[in-house]
């Protein structure tokens, strides 16, 4: 295992940079017992590239940077190499791409990406929606909704809710159970609208299993037991026939595929059967 | 106004590209009337490099790349340039610098940051309890919850504790209402995971009023009105002093800018005074 430290310096908040950093670094094998990333936001002065770059010397870090305001980010280019501390400028080559392909300069507004504007505002009322419409609590919400995810319990519903609401998307999550009656809305729905997640046994009766271990309940309960389990599936092929409507399979996968593969059906690029 | 067309192309999801071009992009006066970023995920043959590079050509797209395994990074590199297409490697630059500094070969394989391990489940874990313990629902969350956001209507209480969630903190939120009596274990709970979300009356009048026409109402409701403003943020002052906790102030702030805030202070960075 590698003992590594990389910092993330930004005039904004560090989040695309720490993206970045997070999705190299989670291709080594790297020793977590003490912190690998340390954020250095709201950088705004030579100051603070000063001692982003002392920082990087006492702990031996490479540096991450995403500077939008052209001053400092010259100035950090040039302290990073004459200080010889090994660095990645994260946001500089597209940002030299986009600047010789468009007619006007660039703002230079550190942390534009995060303004409130219209697309922010869709955000934070889909990320409410799916917060308010989970777990099917309230009917009205399926004529309101962009998509509507239809699973058993156990299928990711509410984190994939929440992933797409990131994405602007009104998101009603409706949990299947035999003993409940889905509600009847559900039925006039645009089946174009709804998503079916289909798991395999197998795969659901582990992630049962694991979440009555950390409720400290006994995996004797019948919520992860093969015949129960099987019996909801028999529900929820039943239901999701009756509606009409697709079919991704979540076994195994990552919400953020989940999602992906959602998105594509609903944003027209992927085909898939009822 | 500029024209602007960018692939994200990937061998996983593509979220990584995505986020960078998107930051990029904002620095800019794009127009969005017509499609700007083009997904294409899960690239995994030199068929569907060769696709990208079609795509890029007849679009006059900039190509914003993440491929891991070394033998594609190598084709799409040399075709891009072959093809004389603008492009940018997002994170072939740090994967150099992180081999340079590790001892171990990277493991190559795409899509590795979703993996489901222990990590991927504690931040489900959170989203999950966000949302269960949104709107202080079920005062027993309060005990197990790692923060607690105290504030009034319209403070961004659920989308932060969503943000807050990704990052694997639990998180319940507490409106505050002076008709309605906070649960009284609120006053127990340790006031050092707890922050207040404090606004200026100018700012929360305008975000009410846009709600309410929002919601297809009139703004004469009292909801926006000064006084009953002042009313409510009396009262927040009231409840925050007796539990003795810090307070953030959110006025025009993006919910990622106010996280990054709560981050500073639940991480020990930043002190801030009750």
């Amino acid at each position: 295992m590698s003992k590594i430290k990389v910092i993330i310096a930004s005039d904004s908040v560090g989040e695309t940079g720490e993206l970045v950093a997070k999705a190299c670094l989670s291709q080594f094998n790297i020793d977590e017992s003490d912190e690998v990333l340390i954020r250095y936001p709201y950088i705004e002065s030579e100051e603070n590239v000063d001692d982003v770059i002392d920082l990087a010397k006492s702990k031996n870090a490479i540096v991450v940077f995403t500077i939008i305001t052209p001053d400092l980010r010259k100035y950090i280019k040039q302290e990073l190499q004459a200080e010889n501390v090994a660095s990645v400028d994260i946001m500089g080559p597209l940002m030299n791409v986009l600047e010789g392909r468009t007619e006007e300069a660039p703002y230079y507004e550190p942390g534009r990406v995060h303004r409130l504007d219209e697309d922010y505002f869709k955000k934070i009322e889909a990320i409410e929606f799916a917060v308010k419409y989970d777990d099917g609590k309230d009917a009205s919400g399926l004529d309101k909704a962009d998509i509507v995810l239809i699973g058993v319990s156990r299928t990711s519903k509410t984190p994939l809710s929440q992933y797409l609401a990131h994405k602007k998307y009104k998101v009603m999550n409706v949990p299947l159970v035999p003993e409940v009656t889905p509600p009847k809305e559900l039925y006039n729905v645009d089946p174009k609208k709804c998503v079916g997640l289909k798991i395999n046994p197998t795969s659901l009766n582990k992630i049962r299993k694991e979440r009555l271990a950390q409720l400290g309940l006994k995996d004797t309960a019948s919520y992860a037991n093969d015949q129960r389990i099987q019996e909801e599936l028999d529900y929820f092929n039943e239901v999701i026939g009756k509606i009409g409507c697709p079919v991704i399979d979540v076994s195994e996968k990552a919400i953020e595929e989940t999602a992906n593969e959602i998105l594509d059906y609903v944003e027209g690029r992927l085909d898939i059967k009822g």
